[in-house]
């Protein structure tokens, strides 16, 4: 084989090869000469990026079905508040950044945790007697996408394991699994309102448990736990000796009718690492601004793991700037009305949406107290026309124009998720295309003809 | 030893454990019961974060000394060309963030390779017919550091070696080392301007490298490569088949003497990541916004290693969505004088700072070319007061108020390095206290007597 061979993989697409020797001065440079090694093109992807697996994006990718051309696509597939517009942040939010890019002061490079001011802000709007917090206690990221990642790269090694929520954010699992980390899942119990099944958890726990990962309020349950849950769960890592990475994203967008209990708030002795951002509560996923907040009450975690978060911040460094200098106003200016009146929109249109696809034949709606989904069991046996409800969303693209997510993205197959962050004539407009979609296609189970019969 | 003694490690500070045991509804749980775990408390940080040592960091916090009390302190150590205020971005490129807020488009997710818009627009923009880019060649990034990374985590898998710099600027170690990749230093030769030492560099290469970085125009040398000297660089990389990590974030940034080539240009056949962004020369390093550009004619790299770094920007996603959406902007309205005014302004710096430093016994400056550093030699024999630059630097600040950086940072000893974008005045002061601080500590060499009775 002629050594100056292009390796490619896959594509078959050869390259010529003709100008691989390179010619200067008249000097003609002889590989041989040089050294013994086999000087041929091969370059590969490393073993990280090809482990760097995100399920979303295979599962939706690879479904490639066209919505029925005669009705307008509806998307409630994306997390993302901001797509229909009709969920702006307020203009104080904004505001804050011209004035932040206006002082002139917020340009240049901020320490790799960010700017002490900025983070001085975020302890004391998170700060409270039983879970203080200071500056030093906040680690400011790109996004709370950054701030997971660096907790789990300072906690746990290749070859340790976490313990993962299903159904559950798939970021955890693409990160872990690229980092070498086994990824331990636990189980949401849907008829409990998507509380974790404690003894389950406690049974995956081992020796090379680095962490256990809980997601309150839940993308994608819109789950959010009760005080007593929250204190079980705090026991068995307590008792197991498990420190706590809290997802708290979703932190205060719970429904009127309950209560956001950040974890930490709740033990004195759990050394617990709470992710945070602006990315939902105050509809700006783009800007890419995300924290950790360190709850360390018993020196547990230590300076080791401070120093460690620090020293890992300083790999790319932290999140804009101009974010960061608008962060004082931004927490201090929005308008209590803008976080209501968001909450109450997303609780209407969780209303609707339940109340819609719990009169459905088939479907199985769990209702949401908080965030920003809702997620439907799909009664499979009446559904033989579809394999699992990853063909289930896709034939519903393909007649109905309506996409959602099959929650295999989420590990738990046969059902699926709803984004309810869409204007409400679009969410009826959906649920009622959801039904039609479910009626042509129901079908009695064996065996059970006289439930079909009502 | 009590099982439940937290673990922590070398500050001592044992927190009390009182209620590690939690009780829940008046059932105890006794750990022996539920698992043979050993249940006590030990976290410690990963290796990865532990093998994430940042130099610069690591030195110049070890550094503690104070400045003289009677001089007020300048600083020549930070490479962020906004700490003086004297050069603020454009008034272009803050309208363009104004601009993008109002717009309220730019608020959501966008891809995690950034809007096809703004890469459609950097590509046009770096675009050329020796190296055509279009938007699908883009990926934009945090920063010119997250650049590096995902750059270096397709590439090379731990235990692979890659090509650095000697002295160079430390995140390329900083980021290696904390993957497990090996960094292998080549010698840059400062007699010749800082030109590669081609022969060491190629002696270095073997199976497991996996690229080679060039860096110019050059952080810390402030040096820029002749066309001839690039074309010798690709040769090499051509002959061994290793692929290329440009970093040229100083891109553009030379002066008006000299001709930047990038890398890309001059080849059409080695594979090249450059990375680049607008932190210097657009003068807003905080903002985060860097990109990397796919160079690959001969399809080597070929769609696996654009999908890999496609999986890799998944992780944390992009850059903040708000100067994604100003780039258009930023690119087509900064004024051609403003890029004309920081480069007259950083070369009259740099002529000032050599021509002092040139006249003064026992320092070597090298003249720069572009970026905004200039490298010192200090010719130790004639200091020996001092161990090594570390200390010469240190003695600066504690004589005379003055910080450079010691070039053991860059792995350059006996070096120390001076950002030039100071204000004209403060330039001038650092360099004759400089001057003053070497004559107090100038001594004649052993032997060499004549010299110091000129
Ligand atoms: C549960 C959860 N955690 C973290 C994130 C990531 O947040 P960010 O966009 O700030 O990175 C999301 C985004 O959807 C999420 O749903
Ligand atoms: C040579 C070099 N590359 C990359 C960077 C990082 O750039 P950014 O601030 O965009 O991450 C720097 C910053 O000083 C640099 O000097």
């Amino acid at each position: 084989m002629d050594p100056y061979m292009i390796q490619t993989n896959g594509n078959g697409n050869l390259a010529s090869v003709l100008d691989v020797h390179v010619n200067i001065g008249g000097r003609s440079s002889v590989p041989g000469k040089m050294k013994s090694r086999k000087a041929r093109w091969s370059v590969r992807p490393s073993d990280m990026s090809n482990k760097t697996f995100n399920p979303i994006r295979a599962i939706v990718d690879s479904m490639e079905v066209k919505p029925n051309p005669n009705k307008s696509m509806i998307s409630l597939s994306i997390g993302d508040p901001t797509v229909f517009g009709n969920l702006p942040t307020d203009p104080e939010v904004t505001q804050a950044m011209k004035d932040a890019l206006d002082s002139g002061k917020y340009n240049g490079y901020a320490p790799s945790t960010g700017y002490l001011t900025s983070r001085e802000e975020i302890a004391s709007y998170y700060h409270c007697p039983e879970a203080p917090l200071e500056a030093k206690d906040v680690i400011l990221t790109s996004g709370c996408s950054q701030a997971i990642e660096l907790c789990l790269a300072v906690l746990a090694n290749p070859g340790q394991n976490i313990l993962v929520p299903r159904p559950g954010f798939s970021l955890y699992k693409t990160l872990a699994e690229s980092m070498g980390i086994e990824v331990k899942l636990y189980n949401l119990l849907p008829e409990k309102s998507w509380e974790i099944d404690l003894k389950q958890l406690e049974s995956l726990i081992d020796e090379k448990t680095a962490c256990l990962i809980v997601n309150n309020p839940s993308n994608p349950c819109g789950s959010v736990f009760r005080k007593s849950h929250l204190q079980k769960i705090l026991a068995v890592a307590a008792r197991q000796c498990v420190p706590i990475l809290a997802d708290e994203i979703y932190g205060d967008m719970v429904f009127s009718d309950c209560k956001y209990e950040p974890l930490a708030t709740l033990s004195t002795n759990v050394p617990i690492l709470a992710c945070g951002g602006l990315a939902k509560r105050w509809l700006v996923p783009g800007w890419r601004m995300g924290w950790i907040l360190i709850h360390d009450r018993r020196n547990i975690f230590g300076n080791e793991i401070r120093d460690g978060l620090v020293k890992l911040s300083q790999r790319i460094l932290g999140p804009c700037t101009i974010v960061q200098g608008a962060l004082k106003s931004i927490l201090r200016r929005t308008p209590q009305e803008f976080y209501h009146n968001t909450l109450s929109f997303l609780k209407s249109n969780a209303d609707l949406c339940y109340g819609a696809l719990a009169a459905i034949p088939g479907l199985q709606p769990v209702r949401p107290s908080g965030a920003m989904y809702l997620m439907v069991g799909i009664e499979m046996e009446h559904f033989p026309d579809f394999e699992n409800d990853v063909e289930f969303t896709e034939r519903l693209v393909a007649e109905q124009s309506v996409q959602c997510l099959p929650a295999t993205c989420f590990e738990y197959p046969n059902f699926f998720r709803v984004v309810i962050t869409v204007p409400e004539v679009m969410m009826l407009e959906a649920c009622s295309r959801i039904q039609e979609f479910c009626e042509q296609h129901y079908h009695c189970a064996e065996g059970s003809q006289e439930e079909c019969d009502k």
